[in-house]
């Protein structure tokens, strides 16, 4: 609920751009899963911004303290506190528009919701810097999936007017995206990606792209029916990253042109298994996995910080102004969003696999548990 | 969570497609909402199939009982029973399918998810049925925003091959929608659309489509930062309708191939009220509503119940079958996922009207309510 | 929430004294209970009024309504929808109660909270009748309990100032709460309360008392640590009946008068199974379970509905005025309390069973489960 | 839910006793309200071990750090993180308890539930020195509900043997208990109730106690209907507290002993306004606040941890063993429960004022707040 993601598994961030530190409480995690702060700085490596030329130019070493919750490598049941201090502020470009919103950025409504109370600095707590949380919460959700075998595959396929087209094996995603900064799966295409990237950049402006999250070797019947399909809850969870202004599962939109008969997939037996001919349901029927891989895109809309003069309004004057957004930002976000895609994820399908416990026939209850006598 | 949806303004569904009946217990209502039968059954028969040869020969009339939470025709406070039975179940056809899944269906992953003990005659709880108890408790929802003059508009953009393009005028989808069975805003655009779901259902096949949903005169601020931002719980809420495979807000996936520069939205002022000069950003920044129309649109794919014959697999023996879907199906779903995209959006607002009362400034504490001496 | 149970197994209640029906859907409960009318409707006869002098003269037949949920004598995994429709409402005698608060019911603060729009009738909404929803949602709960051997046997220990003294057996509880319509372990206390029921009644008074409940046959571990405490989540459900004033687990309030040494139960071996030597805790340390039976008691008040004339305020006129309760009332609600504590445990502790799914260690997530491949 | 407490003034915990830190992000604050770490540190005083006899020898300074929600000395709506480090833990004593369990603490149950995994040092997360993060999450409650003139005034009426006999006025709480160690309205009960307690700790031994609150100044119809009485929250509440074994408001047990006609609390007017002529009931009626103060009272245990040899079991070898407790410990934990006892409820009552703006009457959602146009 508004700061808290997860049914049983359950992610409670906090903290501001500007403020202290950022961070998140994971609750509901059960005990014995491995769990240290190496591991969860490596994920949160992923998410750092490069040194390269492609992203903000504000340094965050994003290290991260593991507070509560962890004994002897290992989760204990009890809440686990991360947290990273903000290390890097410069607050001095944000002074004016504690009064003049930027274009396409939280301020306008966030000042009419909080009443001027929220800390306006670098968003607050709207700013993009809350995902380094989701990726520390999701690494111990990821450690979860990982001891039951699930992979997540997440690549850049889209940047502005560069598109990765045609079929990108499971394999080259997992060998090529991280030779990259762009996280894509082919080292040509992530060339001329980078290449849009920068001449946005050079012109003061910002690019958008689309990410695509494959999820691999999920048990059958995952997902809870009606109001927590997979569907609903990857959903929720991808709209809380900013800027991500749409989704769609399997064939998605290509989903509305095509016929039944089409867009059907078949089923049939393989190696005693059943498994489905095609998968452009992209591994869902009915809001529960099917035992196929689960494939959705999310498009992220360009970075809304731009050194491009725009029009914008002196909210105490009523006066319309001209504004230039300063401060250090990204030209693009889309491979930062990346990892932020796949940690996500993670703490979907773990709070999935939990709630999978809770509903499993009776007589599953009889015996399973170390608590039964 | 699961059949619940909404964090104040809560929706318990319940039913099943061949059991006695369906509908919901509405959780959270304010006292002193105008309601009785006949304002929830308008809304319902706009759900009905219709006579036409668009949709279901399934015949249900959907007279809805209203026995809890209503009293000298408003609510009082307490939860809202609202129940419709079952009346032309004709399970025969689907003794079959206890064993061989209908592909693109939720049968296989529910079977094993529920190990055999969940309703499977039409889909049981899975079947899009379920969505006549969305209207009704939607149908509440809606009194609430009607209160405070909020309007939702939702009509069809696509079905298969044939798109509803150019600007459409939200004057046009009030006048056009009900005056055809497509729901389309264009007269013409609608003959051609009934004309490609007649096609596909004389190949005993069917066809997806895409729905547009605008909502009006919503105050700025509503919606909750982070994991409940509008996209977060529209988009949760529109997955929960059977058949969603997509969804996108704005600009949405067009905004990937954008530059910030172009898909910002300036802001201005008009007769000394802030507004945006444009809305890319679909009436959503940062989460929260900006005062322009929230704009989104969701693909639906084609019904999965085809008459064409398909390959599934018989779990009992692990062979490979053909299967010829029977029962009474839509060919396209498209134009009865209207009213429920709508009134399912209207849950989702009531719910973020009620939420926005929860955190006003304090000074707003201080005397407003009644409650207070 | 408000008209909703329990984390998992969630119970949802509505309806009113005197409207249409009371009821209640029940989610969460995993597929394969065994259910149907029958047996949820032999838990509801133990909460109806009974024949003799004790009770209201309001002639309810209760009988349960099963709608969805349960299929070929088990549950499906669905939301359960139980419903009773009211047959014996003679609302008559609260004309004058819409104006005039009865003392001691909810009248006046519920007239103010809702503005007037709650249905007074009979108390609407705050009436002891939504027991009736408790117990039948109990049974189902109750049916899980049973499944691992749990047992609940719940005794009326105090009516005024007639007590149950002396230590009772379970077996006595077992065998002899059913033979007398006051619900006491002790044939002659049983008589020496009725005596004391009735001697209020010919006053035109009423009378309070206490019941004791004992879960027996528990596993060890079931509780969450400090929110969700065994003895957090039962007194909740307790106090959601009606009259409840007051709870105690183990030695309770005698606990405020002891030393550590006296206290505290030491721990020793009992055929190679680790046991507790006495069980002042009432079974629960740290508000987990211990293997030892919870034991709690529950003090009622005196029903609120009385012949006596009481003084008033018409909140019309501002006037104080003297009142006579009219309507048909048990003197003492005590007995029929005895089953509603039951069915309200078995609720709580089904729940926290499926809770300790939720976070056995990761070493049982692989495999366990009917959903891993 | 497990380690947070609130539906929409949320408390999420986390910590252990031996681990790095304690504390806790409150969630669902409002913005505006007055916050800073004085505010917040007055708070954490008043529960600090003193420097007296009475109390541990383990010397925590409990300097809080708040590190996010908070700007310009109100709260922002934001979450706010609360952090009290660990400084003076001494874990050597606590290697014995990891396989045998100390007697009436939570070791052995928990060490079943997770499998060994749980931080058993100190008792890990089941320790009472999480009661810091519930002080300093209700000393932002508190300031919510101050501005509306709300008073929590809460006192110990009972040590072991000694009890404060007689009716206590709000103004001797307020003046006296503060004054004395031990919490108590009067200053000669004091004095015998601290002979008390070290009378039990010469014996190495502990001693148990009653805590009593008062809830002034609360607006009518606070509290939710059926499951969010005002008592079911509270007690839920003061359960979460370790060592509370028994709640009860006004009458309480009492009430169980009474006829209607004595238990009932007449209305009268007094300067136009309408009150309870007494106040048996203890504020409440049907869940709700009447205007009265709300009254309760909580029996708390004995310390379990003493110096007394007592019996246990050595878990791996399953021998008998005579265990000596050894650590810093209070002899009577009834003082230091008195400020626990003021923030929790404090949590409860800001909680349930939020509450009630969410279903106030429909008509006050239309102006009153300052996000619709």
């Amino acid at each position: 609920m508004t700061f808290t993601f997860g049914r049983l598994f359950r992610v409670h961030v906090f903290g501001e751009s500007h403020g202290a530190c950022i961070g998140a409480v994971v609750e509901g995690c059960p005990p014995g899963v491995p769990m240290n702060t190496e591991i969860m700085q490596e994920a949160l490596d992923k998410r750092r911004p490069g040194t390269g030329d492609l992203t903000t130019q504000r340094r965050e070493r994003d290290r991260v303290e593991l507070l509560s919750g962890v004994f002897n490598g290992h989760t204990t049941g009890g809440p686990i506190l991360m947290l990273i201090r903000n290390e890097d502020c410069d607050s001095t470009s944000y002074e004016r528009i504690r009064t003049t919103p930027r274009p396409s950025h939280a301020d306008y409504p966030a000042r009419i919701k909080y009443g001027g109370h929220n800390d306006h600095r670098g968003g607050g707590f709207f700013s993009g810097r809350i995902t380094a949380a989701f990726v520390g919460a999701g690494a111990v959700a990821y450690q979860i999936l990982k001891s039951i075998g699930v992979e997540i595959l997440t690549h850049t396929t889209r940047i502005g007017s560069t598109v990765l087209s045609g079929p990108v094996s499971n394999e080259q995603i997992r060998e090529n995206v991280h030779r990259n900064n762009i996280r894509c799966a082919d080292e040509a295409v992530a060339r001329e990606m980078e290449l849009e990237v920068l001449d946005a950049k050079r012109a003061g402006d910002s690019v958008g792209g689309i990410v695509e999250c494959r999820v691999l070797n999920l048990p059958v019947g995952l997902g809870e029916p009606i109001f927590d399909s997979v569907e609903s809850l990857v959903s929720h969870a991808m709209f809380s990253i900013p800027a991500v202004k749409g989704i769609e599962f399997g064939a998605g939109f290509r989903a509305s042109e095509m016929r039944g008969s089409a867009h059907n997939d078949p089923m049939g037996v393989r190696d005693g298994e059943i498994i489905l001919l095609k998968n452009d349901a992209g591994g869902i029927l009915g809001g529960l996995t099917t035992g196929e891989q689960v494939v959705f895109r999310v498009a992220i809309k360009p970075t809304p910080s731009i050194a491009i003069p725009q029009q914008s309004v002196d909210l105490e004057t009523g006066e319309a102004v001209t504004l230039t957004v300063k401060g250090r930002h990204d030209p693009c976000i889309v491979p930062r969003a990346v990892p932020v895609v796949t940690y996500m994820t993670a703490i979907v399908f773990a709070d999935l696999l939990l709630l999978s416990r809770t509903n499993a026939p009776l007589s599953e209850l009889n015996g399973h548990s170390g608590l039964l006598r």
